[in-house]
């Protein structure tokens, strides 16, 4: 087993970086923070006698050897960015469980024939570039490293330039690693472990997302002298495809969510009726059919909306991927594990999406959750306890040595 | 006559200073851009023999001397702050008109026996800093400088540590000066003098406003684990009170409007369903008691919203004056002066909140108006024609001239 009170303190000590304004954290992706918690996890794996691979998008790569030079590596990897107003663990659980598995390794002598690499993964988030999971999307194939490059956070800095002012852009090619499979433990982010009361959740499949960008224009005017008949208001357009948003997803629900997290109002000024309005529809389902409903309703409606009030709106997909199903291998082998160390285990399908879900598409991959508090996650009072953060870690440990041979 | 040339020369003089992206103007109040722009207005009216007060609120008085050192002055007075996508004539022509009826009543040697000043009202638009009308309402008495010096822009920048920074807070007591009568040329903002071809409009009565900032508060979590009925999106709440807001101003159309100008989304993440939203509604109308009725019905529809959401609501009345009745006689002498001058014209309510309709309290006032394309204002579209400016100061001069007494 492993070392549940060490574990503990290193997320404690790794949740100093970067604080929030509410106990939690704003460690956001490139940022100075980001490359603080980086050189923290560094000095962390080089105690442990690994070397550090880093990416030309800075994915961190800390390798444990096996003892066959020619077995293709065990991978561990989750990411230590977090939301602007996130969690101590969202993310962060799965990188330092995976070095917690690395020290127990290395306490307990135990050999594996495939060497483990632990990794970082570069934004997975999103918040600060659009879309998440960005780094272990160019990892898979799924973008192309210059349009990865050239996103821009809201003040117009692009990700490329901020990874190499922060340092830790590398010259290792990304994707030119290959992996014998990949293990992401990661928090709930959902109510399901914790309110049927169970350890561990196998994650047999991830839910699809799709982000859409919607633009309205309307005419900004004043809000006094502006006769209600004249008016062009692309805030109210905005409330209006919002409503719509929440009908649509409840038309599908349980099986689909929906909402809006970011929305820009401009001039955003007490007396200017919005002329323009930006914001981001958030749709998920594990239903891809699912989602290219909502997807093609929101068009619908939303360019109806716009039409009865004279308004302009436009669409651009700004993120997604489709629904995942994880490698039946590495799905027994978490189970297998849950079951031999005797912690309470469901199947789940995960609401949010992960790096795991794009690393599937080029290794076999699984996925290992645990309970976090009242299902509460990108929020600053996201919480898990010691003794879950342990038995995923465990679970975690034992479905690596499987995959590794020991 | 004035000089429409003259005018329109400084009108694009001034609008050199803090361009806007479209051709308009971001000359926000109490910026380095406003601090040029005061330098350059009061080298003007030093050029036409006028001394410049100062007061403590950073409003500025041109003074033209009168033949009677016992005559209380008679004031022209508007802004030359804009909106941060704002017009190059709201506010600014009321300033500039006012200047260039000192250069002609100097031309043609003219002596009245009143003095004529010329104000430049300190955060007239409210955008920086609300309420707006600020400084004039602080010189009626409306509000203590001491809470004016403590209002905050979006980074907590402080009113009076700006007004100090900019080097543009005077000596002189505010609201210590008294007048014999005000008047404000503006432009109307809204599309009723186009429509019906007249060049002047008479402003009997300024329609009344309410500022109500709304907060609701939910609990921000993530958009793809949250499952629908565990949400409390905030940004939704706000949707629903968009919507309301405009059904509430149109019950009482015409005679009312409504609408939501400034929006913020907290966090603003496209992953994290909003926790808080604060958004400032805008009620007008020229009825008292149809304001407070909008307001009420506000408040108990938003609370009903958010208590059938579970959310959370609070309101807080950041701005308001009531409807206003100009005075008579300064009334009359703008009829009377566009009467004789052969301009059309007609009586006009005020749509927009303006320095004279706090003046009004303290002083005989009344505005002149005169029309702008499309009734379009607040947006750095907004323009008029060197005709329309000219018939405007025109009227304004000779409304001045008979209340001055020549
Ligand atoms: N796990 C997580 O919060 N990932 C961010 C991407 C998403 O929004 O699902
Ligand atoms: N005239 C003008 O735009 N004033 C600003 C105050 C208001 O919103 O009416």
């Amino acid at each position: 087993k492993i070392n549940g009170d060490r574990l503990w303190d290193s997320l404690m000590e790794m949740a100093k970086i970067g604080p929030g304004v509410a106990g939690g954290n704003n460690r956001q992706t490139v940022t100075d923070e980001d490359g603080e918690g980086r050189a923290l996890f560094q000095s962390w794996c080089e105690a442990v006698g690994c070397t550090m691979g880093l990416d030309t998008m800075g994915n961190m790569f800390a390798e444990y050897p096996g003892t066959d030079p020619d077995a293709l590596p065990v991978y561990i990897g989750s990411h230590l960015d977090t939301q602007p107003t996130g969690g101590k663990y969202d993310g962060v659980l799965g990188v330092l469980g995976g070095l917690e598995v690395l020290r127990t390794i290395k306490d307990l002598g135990i050999k594996t024939k495939h060497p483990i690499v632990v990794t970082n993964w570069t934004n997975e988030e999103g918040t600060r570039y659009a879309p998440a999971m960005l780094s272990s999307g160019v990892f898979a194939g799924i973008h192309t490293q210059d349009w990865a490059y050239d996103r821009e956070d809201a003040e117009g800095l692009k990700f490329g330039d901020e990874l190499k002012r922060i340092g830790w852009c590398g010259d290792e090619e990304v994707g030119a690693r290959k992996m014998h499979a990949m293990f992401e433990l990661h928090i709930e982010q959902g109510p399901i472990l914790e309110a049927e009361g169970k350890d561990i959740g196998v994650v047999t499949h991830g839910q699809g997302l799709s982000w859409t960008q919607v633009t309205i224009e309307g005419k900004d005017s004043h809000t006094g002298s502006t006769p209600m008949p004249m008016r062009k208001n692309a805030g109210l357009g905005m409330a209006r495809v919002l409503e719509k948003v929440d009908e649509i997803a409840w038309s599908h629900a349980p099986h689909a969510v929906g909402a809006a997290g970011h929305i820009d109002v401009y001039p955003n000024s007490r007396n200017v009726i919005p002329g323009k309005v930006v914001f981001t529809v958030d749709f998920r389902s594990p239903d891809l059919s699912v989602i290219e409903d909502m997807e093609a309703r929101l068009r619908v409606e939303g360019q109806k909306i716009a039409d009865d009030m004279g308004l302009t709106i436009a669409f651009e997909k700004v993120g997604g991927f489709d629904p995942v199903a994880f490698d039946e291998t590495c799905v027994s082998a978490v189970r297998n594990a849950a079951e031999r160390l005797g912690y309470s285990h469901r199947d789940l399908i995960s609401g949010a999406g992960h790096d795991a879900c794009w690393i599937n598409q080029v290794a076999p991959t699984a996925m290992i959750m645990c309970p976090c508090v009242d299902g509460l996650s990108h929020n600053e009072a996201e919480e898990i306890s010691k003794e879950w953060a342990a038995a995923g870690t465990d679970v975690l440990m034992h479905a690596v040595l499987e995959t590794a041979e020991i």
